[in-house]
């Protein structure tokens, strides 16, 4: 059974593109190349990670590293339970509602942006959703500051999405809630920079930006803010049952677990979330500065709440946009295509984004611009 | 950003060992090698297919090609829609009765081992699961012929769990329903031989066993079995969803969609799924006359439906147990263990175990009676 890979085909790895995407993001080059030389034989136990069981020991050990690696970066304490789960932050969508609400019949949504507005709908389906502030009107532009927030007291939680992937917007405060329960969908943030996890009931994140692969969703819990979720509620959507069964409930993504794993050590091995948040406000600060100081480009969004992790941005002349795009595929950067829902750019700089990249491309935008003028 | 891989440790590739897991399980080696070759860099995009985005043209390519690969070696009319879903068949089990329901309130089930009941117990959230069959009594080793079966007209289906991956036990004929629309949980056989999907209302199949990784869920469903679903049903498993967003209604798990799709090409390379029963029927055949003509081994399922795809077996004398799992260990098998709930032994042979580990598995277990006797 012994077999070698042709080397010639492995050997020609260079990874010549920086991946600007808003997820599937781009992993860290030494994540991918480290993947790659375990695939076939797992640690010499002549299987494939994705062949591994996931009751074996060996999966057991890399699930509790990850666990206790997260609890380590994110200061998680004991009270809380933290989830691996299948389905993306689209299904916690639902999942807070079923398991927060209990006998409340509302919860509070905050909507900064698309993705607030998904949830939002989404709650829906199981109670009232009270919408404590809109920046619908300021095309989701802004968040507006607390005083000006209406949270409804009867309301079982206000939900809020740290950071959104469409508008460029995002949280760089911690709503004061006064005692009622907060939930957090810090899919495309996490681990980006510290965050008080004790002043959240529930935090949710799908781990294609920040963390992984597509097909894992990371959730933390505080235990004691779990209700009864309505008897009609699927198993899979019991935060409990997942508790119990330690994310074992069903056959797991062994794989985008495994991957999650390898990123929670990497972010560990580059100082932890405040040495990544120093990082990231580097990134996020050249491409600020270039848009403000130049003619061509314009970001829309208040300067307090612009988002660190994902950069829109439009051309002032509209025509030029599809040579923009065209050069900068050229020259080696992907994914710079704005949502399809707003058009225009966006430049997405999740953690493994290196500086160099986002230096390389404020040089391409600067070249473009001064090659248009 | 050009790097290049340690190649010594991206040669040592050498995958000693016969994977007989239940799943997740043994994947081709051929398609583990080019995944490795592959990861980094996609087919000179400069990406990893990890990183890919998932409305991209070239993610685009991948998931029609593989629909297209699945109709036609399933042989699925155009009135089917095929959805590829996050969730495991655990959720399936929800989103059976869910979806399929409509007005009705209860639903048929045919219960023929472990995951038969789960589907049932689950199916009981949302209406009266009536048992159809139960071989419970039996402890699961029989299926009882049809004219025992007790099929409830009032019912809105009835759902059969086609390949039993504990007890080991498998349909190797169809029901016959009478107009009653049939659902089949296929996780364990889907693609190991021919099935009549005409004669099913849903189909559906969490791939990690005979199509790939965990992660991912193959639905096919007939159109106009869909009912709508109840209004407090989350939309994440909602069919009709799913449908309309071509699979895409969320981030789905793009590298368990990737690998299915490779999966497809291989078992098409195969010579299709006749060709796949052809060799797992002879894998099967091989195991099952060890096991019967030996004083050692047992397998206690009846003849007329053992299970091709997961041999469960008990050696007589107990106390032989450690030392056979030791020494099986020892020469390369992996995996063989018996489920938590039964213990024993069990080999799952499916799609990607070659014949020549089957072959080695038995000249072990031949020569470790000789060496006990």
């Amino acid at each position: 059974m012994v077999t070698t890979v042709d080397i010639k085909a492995v050997v020609r790895t260079g990874r010549s593109t920086y991946n600007f995407g808003a997820g599937p993001a781009m992993l860290p080059e030494s994540v991918v190349l480290e993947l790659q030389q375990e695939l076939p034989n797992h640690h010499g136990s002549g299987i494939s990670i994705l062949e591994m069981n996931h009751r074996s020991a060996d999966f057991q050990r890399i699930i509790n590293q990850a666990e206790q690696d997260l609890r380590e970066l994110m200061l998680i304490p004991d009270d809380y339970a933290v989830l691996f789960l299948h389905g993306g932050a689209t299904l916690q969508f639902a999942m807070a509602p079923l398991n927060l609400l209990g006998s409340r019949s509302s919860a509070n949504y905050a909507n900064t942006g698309y993705w607030s507005a998904r949830a939002m709908r989404e709650a829906e389906r199981f109670c009232t959703a009270q919408v404590a502030v809109d920046a619908y009107e300021s095309g989701y532009t802004e968040i507006p500051p607390e005083e000006q927030w209406h949270v409804d007291k009867a309301g079982a939680y206000l939900h809020y999405t740290v950071n959104e992937t469409i508008g460029g917007v995002e949280f760089h405060w911690l709503p004061d809630t006064k005692g009622m329960p907060l939930v957090a969908d810090m899919t495309s943030m996490i681990l980006s920079r510290p965050v008080d996890v004790t002043r959240h009931a529930l935090i949710y994140a799908a781990t294609q930006k920040n963390l992984g692969i597509a097909g894992l969703t990371l959730v933390i819990v505080r235990r004691d803010m779990l209700q009864e979720v309505p008897a009609s509620t699927p198993t899979m959507l019991d935060y409990h049952e997942h508790i119990r069964a330690r994310s074992i409930f069903n056959t797991p993504p062994v794989f985008a677990w495994y991957v999650a794993a390898k990123m929670l050590g990497w972010i560990k091995a580059q100082g932890g979330v405040a040495a990544m948040a120093a990082r990231n406000q580097r990134k996020a600060d050249i491409l600020y500065e270039l848009l403000d100081s130049s003619g061509l480009y314009r970001n829309h969004v208040e300067r307090n709440c612009r988002s660190w992790m994902n950069v829109p941005f439009q051309l002032v002349d509209q025509r030029l946009e599809q040579s923009f795009l065209q050069k900068a595929t050229d020259t080696g950067f992907a994914g710079l295509s704005g949502h399809r829902s707003v058009g225009g750019f966006r430049a997405s700089l999740y953690n493994a984004m290196p500086e160099a990249g986002v230096c390389a491309l404020a040089d391409f935008m600067r070249e473009f611009e001064r090659a248009c003028a």
